[in-house]
């Protein structure tokens, strides 16, 4: 080549330019947001957090750390059958596997949250005693939604199918129907409204290997209103940080960001929150560089 | 009819789908913001409130309740004239009026803040020791705006004009001018700038029949940016929600919800906080069933 | 009641308040999108137009007769499964079938293209020597799309599986795969890029049932920018009503209006071309009151 | 003043920056969108068209003519009383008076099309012989609308009252209830669909007086989509010109340019053509500088 | 002029009517934007917060002023031209030099945050001892931006290179390189994350002349997401008032409120946060009326 | 790589996956907007008609070509310095140049048209004689703008300072100051308000190189409303196609399409007119594969 790269803009997330092989983190979009019930538009955030990840910084004051630092690999979009959930788990459960199968730590940027199975999948075979953790506005746990099991409505019920009881740990939850939330106390681990508990998932799961789940929906609507399914009552950015930090602590082997449908907060404030959380939660994941 | 009638979206709010006869609450709409100074769009908040109860569950898990236990009777939107605020106060006094005879509780959704004039008028014939509980960022208490008297920015006077002195408790507001501070601190109740004091209600109106007039404006406009005139430094919803949990104790004859212009906000967060809000009211005002 | 019905605003379509019995033309919703491989939002066409007929006259004063008198009814929309074509389809070819055994013509409101193959199976049951005419911008004729065979951009030839060869006529296509333009051309009546030769119908349809369906893409997007894959270069709107004029002289036996995806238009123009499009063609299709 | 004015923009419209003594053009907005039946926002047209007009060049190329010498004065916008429509009319009324009465041409910038009959009245006290010449997609000649006198709607028929039978000419004309179209008919001078009739004005109105009042939705919505009731079918651009062309060739009096609703229309595009549609209109009405 | 000026509104911001010689605080926009590295947009802010201080009443409960008597000059927006940061730097030091040297003080509502530079380099010339405030999310403190050294990223560092060592306040920053970071707290006073420490500032700058600059994408991006570079995890509006009125007993010699872009923020709420702030804030500046 | 790359999206541009080396065309994104006069936005351009030409088809239907047959390589987009024209010129010149002299035919996306001058000064180094096509609403000849002689209004003027006289030919041209029109007159090869002239080239530049350059505002406004500048009365689709058309049998040595602003049209129809005009622009400019 005869030009210079090196005028050109990067487009991966964030710094996150380790090649596949020299990376310990992966991260993949999953684009695809044929299952959301109220208002589409999940199959934007990958692309949108990627464009606009351009007006952060790659370093956290607060964690004193360099994403650049970090070793994580971009991988790129998958290219999912709009309206054909199962089909598109294929993929996501593909993609998955080589990655756990590599070795390394697979992060999934959402898409709506039915796309969480696929990727669920995929850590069970690996990890056979996995727990499922949930932070999440709504319980999702219905047998099915007008007759869709693959609903995003039903993921953590499909979820439920796979892992069994008592190993999905569900916090922030604070809506669906009354049958979800009386399911969710008898067969789950329901933790209503808030994420102070968090620091009993020490006791609950210990050195057990752990995906978690984050649906964007979680946040407040007045920090995060670009989600398909607005709750309001959410908790604050400080209050998820908060727990990302001790979560981090737990034996991690995969984890999701999902529902941010950046098109229906045209302010970019959405997608803003959206990148620097998956900064700093990058940043908790990712060993010290030597 | 030889289709199935189950196969088609029911087009009440939330669950309200109980009959007018059935009913012990009663909703509607009241699309008018042609007096709303300084940005228009609350007419589209009745129509969009129903469309986007879609995206909201019907149970309340902070309240254990179900909206489709309440026996909550949708009755639409009336057809307003734009433009002719008093054209438009009589065909509201005239439903309210109806409901209130049938024995209901009437619950309108605005439109503008003017529309509560003729709400009021139809609850003072029934109840004439009417007490009128105003939830506001604006103190509304203008004699007219550049010459209108019927102005949502006068709405409270004319109130008061009704009423007469001590009989308006308002509370939250925070935006007006020098002389209406003034006005409402010696001809009505005024507790500015929080809700706290709503529970000096218990004293000042006791067991006397009470409308509770509820401006959106006055939740912060972080969380609720689609209203006509956001006003900065506003009330939180879990303080909103914790003063209406109050406030169902007292006599309630009426009450509405103003000022919701949801097109202002395309995220569809404002939507969904007045979907929320009006959900868990009703929820508090509804009888339990038998 | 002890309140006047006539206060409330009418929520059907533009005049269609014919109750089923007495109607001879049928109105449905199918507010369905999960197979839009590019933008999804057609969801939100039927209840925006029903809403945004609002703005839009009765009458035409180019076919000189009014749609009140039309005897035309609006069911409203379906309840639909989001992500999960199957079931979505079956539930459009139910209600099709009821209204086509009452003797009815049924027009369906879109939702993706997707979902015009319901309307079809039920309409081919009914009349076995169906021929379909397709106004489209795009051939929608791949075997499947990244795997999905239920695919908007599959639709017709699904059709094609069960019509078979040379009952397909397409108008005004420009936008396709090289082999889906053979594949038109060899196995179908391929009319590309403008509408012109409509009149072809005369002699290769003659008096056999049709089914009109027209993908609202088919309109250039400076007319109709709200639509999931807009393609430049489309037909105009006096184009379009010219064809649909001769159309409805054909034995009509079901049509829909596919792909208004209200939503990526804010200005609502597309919402108004779409609204006023129906009214005329209902007005063409619908018989003179006696 | 010790700064440099020059250093600072003028707030005027594109170059219309005479003094009211030297004028002989005088420009003012109506801010006013109360009357509007199906969507607000022609409040914001005049601010809107001032701040945009920044955009557009002073000098007409096809005129070869340049705004900065025609002598027109910009007096900014009315300050009218949202809701109340005689009050509004009556400011309107009293500022057309006082240009007419210097001497000078009133130019009014909507505003709802309701405003046109304060204009008209002012217009009609200094020539009882006016008349008016409408070009719109509505007739606007409803008694009333919901009960309204003064709506948007019934402005034409308002004019009527004034003017009486045969000295409104309708150009253009494509919406409105089958007896609008047949009053007006029998009552007026109606031209519908198109703009190609208005020749027939050198006979009909001649050497008299004439009122040219212009709605924006006569343009297709495609070239302005950014108006409250966008009606499919309308005329273009270049017809509109050629229009205008002809009418300043007529004894004018008095003008307006109606229903801009720029914020519906984000792109600006309806702003675009409104500001340029004005800037050519007042080189044709401006007389050649000495 | 034979009409009533009073019939027109004014076009100053909020009650700011005050004639340049009778003010003793002097308002200007400076509409650049040319320097925003992510997103544009802060060249509306300036005529949008002048627009929309229709929309609050110029009378503050809080500090029960009115800005009516606070003799406060709104001279409108300079004229700018895009990307040419040299330019209008130079405008911008033309003006705020010709203020100062009246003996008044200027206040400049932006655009982007490189114009700072214009305005301190004035206030400089008259106060040698100057020292520099910020309130920003960011800290600006790069050498260059892609090479260029006036970039809106680099501003405090040019800053710096006028004034020296420690004497650039900074408070909530929460957003930069490493290397800004070490910069900062090595060659300035950093107070990162939060506003707490502003109290510190009467020890270190005492009674020295300071100006104030204010980015406002300090705030946090749920209560103003329309800036160029929203950063979450920012302060509240409540916290910066409380800041703002500790700095007011400063000798404040010029300030800054920048990066507003409004039009990011659709739903107007952005612009209500910053015009209301501006009232408070020149509330606070202006001294009491006799 | 342990995983199917064959999943993932392609991020380039419709199907423009060639390498560099073995590419006949390249196409690079010059995302700059620095000096825009009016409304910036022109940035986004590049990112978002790659992110868009998903919805687009590789095949053109009217010329029967493939794009990914076309060898075309699509670099991606510069990474340039906000508000710093001169910098931003030397990258663009620095890659261009590259292009050039690897004998490859350089394709720039837009982008402010102030980033031509430096395509056009790559072109000129490696043909001396060239001539320059300008396809635009606008004549872009001032001296300077506000001082700035780099600004988008200046681009001609700066390529004619380096060209010299006649070797200009503008097409379409229809808004300017009188002066301007006046220079392109004397100094140019002025064809205004039209492309009907274009043939004349073919006697004018005749086998001559020429570097063509395209500012999509030239087209009407209801076709492309998403440009910085919109001008009301431009050319349509089909005249620009057929137009370049013609120009494809000159000798082209690089060409641009400047000024998309795609978020000024949040419908999205601008970005898909200007990725189709592209992708013939690009067939018609590729050689046939052998």
């Amino acid at each position: 080549m005869n030009f210079d790269r090196a005028l050109f803009q990067d487009p991966t997330f964030c710094g996150c330019g380790t090649s596949y092989q020299e990376s310990r983190v992966v991260l993949f979009g999953a684009p695809y947001d044929g299952s959301a019930s109220f208002r589409p538009g999940a199959r934007f955030g990958p692309s949108d957090m990627r464009r606009d990840s351009w007006g952060l910084e790659t370093y956290s004051p607060v964690l004193d750390r360099d994403l650049e630092d970090a070793r994580v690999c971009d991988l790129g979009d998958l290219e999912l059958p709009a309206g054909n959930t199962p089909l598109a788990l294929e993929r996501v459960e593909a993609v998955s596997d080589s990655i756990l199968t590599a070795g390394k730590l697979p992060v999934m940027i959402g898409g709506d949250h039915s796309m969480t199975l696929g990727a669920v999948r995929a850590a069970l075979k690996v990890h056979p005693d996995l727990h499922l953790i949930q932070l999440d506005a709504h319980t999702d746990l219905r047998q099915d939604y007008l007759g869709d099991e693959l609903s995003h409505a039903s993921v953590m019920r499909r979820c439920f199918d796979l892992l069994g009881k008592d190993r999905i740990h569900a916090f922030g939850i604070r809506s669906g129907l009354k049958e979800e939330f009386e399911f969710a106390r008898s067969h789950g681990d329901l933790h209503a409204f808030t994420l102070e508990e968090v620091t009993s998932l020490r006791e609950t799961v210990g050195g057990l290997p752990v995906y978690v789940t984050i649906d964007l929906d979680l946040l407040d609507p007045s920090i995060l209103p670009g989600t398909g399914t607005p709750e309001p009552g959410g908790v604050t950015l400080a209050e998820l940080l908060k727990a990302l930090n001790f979560l981090s602590e737990l034996k991690l082997v995969g984890t999701d960001l999902m529902e941010l449908a950046p098109r229906l907060d045209p302010s970019g404030a959405s997608t803003a929150v959206a990148c620097k959380l998956l900064r700093e939660w990058l940043l908790l994941l990712a060993p010290d560089p030597q």
